[in-house]
């Protein structure tokens, strides 16, 4: 397929939380129905979905059933086993594409693709045993940050080394999963990069926004990012170098850290991403209806900015400050879901600080 | 209930339609949940709301277990029928209230409510026989225009006067309903208000925007609406007093004539309206969120535009420039209709001139 997909059409979703649930909310703007597809019952994106598929992944029927009541599958997120990508790829193309899914999925994968780029990434090496472990700190050196190469997400599967002998007791924690060592990078700002690269291969990239983490969670972003202009060009040619490399169709998000060297690749997610919340109330076209665009085939939008903004995340019980920030007047953005827990994300906040 | 109500709580709309559709879009970035009660099956608000029960208007039985099976009731359009809303108004209550829909059902006791508040209307007379058609034109004068006292919209319901003897045909096509013979205005623009008053009494406009129809169809609406700072600050005093006196809760629609004696009030909607879609991409805070949060108790947004912005509506085989239109990079809004029809309302654009 490589029209675009008319109205009416389904967009499968792997996926229910928070992102699949704005992706939801954006599709239907664009007159486009979403079908969701998520182990857990009732996710927070069922409630403005049209289906939901509630089925494991490893679940072969369901998997293909889905596949079929859909016309186009994208994803909330890169941790989808491959098993299940592969089901559903033999009835319906899947975007972004494989490639860019299983190069986010592995940390090692990931960063040597980068490299390969020639881009600046920090200082890492693998690890599957002890042996490597030593040679990687006497390679890299401390502070370094051991990280799981899979699953890991918003600090999870992740140590800390602030000398050389923590190194052991760093790989003890991760119980035998392979693992990469990560040198430390002093960086003057962390900012992030949402992207778009549509199904014709037009990029469009929304300003970078500057990132401010709290326990490896995203606590606020704000736009403009306070950066001097030649390094938002870096930002934004970098992205565009990822996304036409790997052929990539829907949004991705980018993350970089600013030094005095330039930019350095952190990592990406091959999806709509936490840092890009703001462009639902700073641009014409946020990052959602951007990746929906993208993935059912439509031209993109130019992503300008009309207004700066600041993002808050409200993470856990900082839903408690709910009522208080519906009567400040800000864009409240809430996720549905029933229970709070620490570290949780339950919605966030967009707050216009002025004109563009 | 003075209570807001809490995320996860679930607002009742009657009628699934666009503007119900546009509703429930709203309610779940709040993390509000709805239940949509149409009719006909499958309507445009179902593909997006969490629950949708099919019924006619007459079915207590399920009137009764809708009310029960939310928090609060509001409602798409002014047309359910009374006895529906008894029904429903039993168990929850409706916003906004019963006054202001009842008022606004009947043209006669609309201009009747609007000249009560010393706000000018069209000079206007009830019909409800020939000898009172007769009377009417001697008193109003042609052109003028007759239409139903209940029950139209969209220009339905209505003829035309251009000369005396035109009152005769006129009557007999409202084949005996009641109706109301409505002098001419000559004005310079119709505006419209887009006002909101929540449940703690607080009062909050959008600027006025300039409407442009045809065929009695809305067909674009342009904001700043390019008339004087004293006829935007009559418009919005003026609706402040209808919501007001009304004790209203929720959106209103005002209509109103631009006229060499002031500012003549043309009708009220008490419902969210196509004249306000521009808020989606010019606010903060768009007309939807705003009614939404009337209803739920929340705080009023303070609806500041950011943006200037034109509304195009897409009616009949408007949709066909679709593909066009989505690459334009404008914000396309499609309502999830599978049937074009010459006259119906299939989408909006929203495209910014210019910062505010």
């Amino acid at each position: 397929m490589t029209e675009p997909l008319p109205p009416g059409s389904v967009i499968g979703i792997l996926g229910g939380g928070q992102l699949g649930r704005m992706l939801a909310l954006a599709a239907a703007r664009l007159g486009l129905v979403c079908h969701i597809y998520d182990p857990a019952p009732s996710p927070p994106a069922a409630q403005v979905a049209a289906a939901c598929t509630t089925a494991a992944w490893n679940d072969a029927e369901a998997l293909a059933a889905f596949a079929k009541a859909v016309d186009v599958v994208t994803y909330e997120f890169e941790n989808v086993p491959a098993a299940a990508l592969d089901a559903i790829e033999a009835v319906r193309p899947i975007r972004p594409n494989r490639k860019a899914l299983a190069t986010s999925q592995d940390r090692l994968t990931e960063k040597t693709f980068l490299a390969s780029l020639g881009l600046a990434t920090a200082p890492f090496a693998p690890i599957s045993n002890d042996s490597e472990m030593t040679a990687a700190v006497a390679q890299i050196g401390v502070p370094a940050i051991l990280k799981t190469r899979r699953l890991g997400y918003d600090g999870k599967g992740q140590a800390r080394l602030t000398t050389p002998t923590d190194g052991a007791e760093a790989w003890a924690s991760m119980a035998g999963a392979e693992a990469i060592l990560e040198g430390y990078v002093e960086f003057s700002a962390e900012i992030s990069v949402i992207g778009a690269r549509g199904l014709d291969g037009a990029v469009a990239c929304f300003d970078p926004g500057r990132n401010v983490h709290q326990d490896g969670i995203l606590q606020r972003t704000t736009v403009p990012a306070s950066v001097p202009a030649t390094v938002v060009t870096d930002a934004v040619l970098l992205t565009a170098k990822i996304l036409n490399s790997l052929d990539y169709v829907g949004v991705i998000g980018v993350e970089l850290f600013v030094t005095p060297a330039g930019l350095v690749v952190n990592e990406f997610a091959p999806r709509v991403h936490n840092s890009g919340h703001w462009t639902q109330t700073g641009c014409t076209i946020c990052q959602f209806e951007q990746h929906v665009r993208a993935v059912a085939g439509w031209p993109l939008g130019d992503g300008q900015r009309h207004s700066n903004v600041e993002m808050e995340n409200l993470i856990g019980f900082d839903v408690c400050r709910v009522p208080a920030l519906a009567a400040e007047g800000a864009a409240l953005h809430l996720y549905g879901k029933a229970e709070a827990r620490a570290g949780r994300k339950m919605g966030h906040v967009n707050r216009i600080t002025g004109p563009a």
